[in-house]
């Protein structure tokens, strides 16, 4: 370790901290803040509950939650080690979108310990981003969360990747003219992110979608699939498809890794004309960008290096701010797919094959996500204010 | 509720928020504090895991725990309904201590689920302060959460006011010439406060401490006492009184008052001559301050509305800064009682019978609390910086 990095010096103490927003200059500003006058808005919370959202920062502050076992391409380093990813989103949160955030690494990796540990602390919180927690639990645990608690909770590797993947390939059918209703899509990966991205690519109306996991096409014959593959076998691979990911790529229109495998070219060479390549394994793509640009009309990956990077920083802030700011009970599928409409439509007139993804610095980003995810929780009537 | 109020105005949207520490101007600041370049901190905290307390926020980050059931003189409001004393709170850590905090209440109240999820929550944090929780449950919190963890443990409720009224006492005895060791000390109330300033008196080499409930004096003899009474019983009381609060003043030196109950003039009369009354119930004192002064040579109270408030934030943010400067394991009785001293010597030359506690804006403060219990860690051997 050379810790005379740049890095490892950004990194020194940390990287966020927690200020007043109010004024503490003299006993007057203490006994507003804080006793005795503080009393009177305890008594009035305990009143009319609801009241917790206009007078304490519950409503702007989203926990980070992990147990780091799934931290970046890293696996289960464990709570601790994970705590620069948890500061790094969390000034992510406040940075994009205006939202307080909060690390909480677990000790616990167990199902049912999670959820009652979020479940126990959640009347801190307006919100639950759920990070870096391995498959399956990751389902698991956010089905269980969601279905307790009255506040927002989003697994980011699912949702946030699957928002803005959608988004790229809306753009990239835009600018192609390509309905994405025409387009046979295979999804390299059954994980978090693999799983969320068939799951909102069919609600979009794509083609078809087959998702591949290490023994080739999750289909509902296979006799080895989880409870959560054999879901994803019900609802997605209408064709039928069998076999290994070379084999139904042959032909295919895109293809998207999430896998972290290695695609050989000659099976790049196999897919249709003028596909959509999104290979977003980080460090390294499945596919080299240079060798899917010449085959492919789109080429997306991870990492920030390349042209069109399917980064999650897109979607988590303005999906949670808009969230928060009609006061949601959940983040519901309708307002995933407003987020991901809205994302793409940043770009309107300005798309181009190394531009179906803005960058994470276009200003106009989580205003607009944030304002489409508020609009559809209202449509949706999970909104409360 | 007038929520035109300035005490409502000052609450509204909360009085705290996440500030990150570091720039995010451009891609290149993103991966420095975010992916790809984060990932080498984590790899480096997983290869030691005592990084984590160079390259997080851990180490300077206090979480602060309450299950809502004791706040202020409110009672049991709840977890939601004690989040603006919880932001108070964190606030006055950042404020006079230069601590960050962060609030987490919890919807739970058995002492086994509190343990297991503050025990959770740990990687997280560099300390754990615990508010407003109702005895007896606070003790065995405490102690359990002291026992499984490696960081500093406080409740504040206890050790906090012990703190205080410690320094305060001492600087009685300093400006009227009287050792503690010849006091007689009658404190009223045996919940959290009341034990814990029973128990640092004895440790500070008090005369005798009698501790009385709504049954009266704490002994061995009574049959109703519950383990933690018990265990008071034994090391307090060596003149083996029994009786009322009534009863037992008569003749006593100090009258400590964290009951809520209120005493009668005449019983005031009969203590000794210049006494020492500290009546620290809110919003109104055991003793009213004017019919003390008539007979007590040094008079405090809970309020700050009066001379010599007994307020828990001289203590708490210098005893964390303290203890997180050198990363103490936890917070050992002779941190606290180090933390008492140097309270109380801010004061030395300026005392008076209305000057036996500094204001807390007292800048003088919070650096001499953190460097005395920075040293006590040291001597005690629970430091590892």
């Amino acid at each position: 370790m050379r810790t005379t990095d740049p890095v490892f010096a950004l990194h020194r103490g940390g990287k966020m901290q927690v200020t007043p927003t109010v004024a503490m200059r003299d006993a007057s500003d203490l006994s507003l803040a804080y006793t005795p006058g503080v009393a009177d808005v305890c008594r009035a919370i305990a009143d009319r509950p609801e009241l917790v959202h206009d007078y304490t920062w519950k409503s702007q502050v989203v926990a980070v939650v992990t147990d780091g076992t799934a931290v970046l391409g890293l696996g289960d380093i464990g709570p601790e080690a994970s705590l620069p990813v948890m500061e790094g989103k969390a000034i992510l949160f406040k940075q994009f979108g205006g939202v307080d955030a909060v690390p909480i690494a677990l000790s616990c990796t167990g199902v049912d310990e999670i959820v009652e540990t979020v479940v126990r602390l959640a009347p801190s919180f307006g919100g639950v981003n759920l990070e870096d927690i391995s498959a399956p639990r990751c389902f698991e645990i956010e089905d269980a969360l969601k279905a307790r608690l009255d506040i927002p909770v989003f697994h980011d590797d699912q949702h946030g990747t699957a928002i803005v993947t959608l988004a790229a390939l809306r753009n990239a059918c835009t600018l192609t003219g390509r309905p994405l209703g025409d387009l046979r899509v295979v999804i390299s990966g059954a994980g978090a992110a693999g799983v969320a991205i068939a799951r909102i690519l069919v609600e979009a109306g794509a083609g078809d979608v087959a998702v591949t996991d290490r023994r080739g096409v999750v289909h509902p014959d296979r006799d080895d699939l989880n409870s959560v593959k054999r879901d994803l076998a019900a609802y997605t691979n209408k064709a039928g498809l069998t076999g290994s990911l070379e084999s139904v790529l042959a032909g295919a229109d895109v293809f998207i890794g999430v896998s972290g495998g290695t695609v050989p070219e000659q099976v790049v060479a196999a897919m249709a004309p003028d596909s959509f390549i999104f290979a977003m394994a980080n460090p390294t793509p499945e596919v080299h960008p240079d060798v899917a640009r010449k085959y492919a009309a789109v080429v997306a990956t991870g990492r920030s290096d390349f042209p069109n990077q399917i980064n999650n920083v897109l979607a988590f802030p303005g999906v949670f701010a808009g969230a928060l700011q009609v006061r949601a009970s959940a983040i519901t599928e309708a307002m995933k797919l407003a987020a991901a409409e809205a994302l793409a439509a940043v770009l309107a007139g300005e798309l181009a094959a190394d531009r179906v993804v803005p960058s994470p610095f276009d200003p106009r980003v989580a205003p607009a996500v944030t304002a489409a995810v508020a609009a559809a929780a209202r449509a949706d009537g999970v909104a409360r204010l």
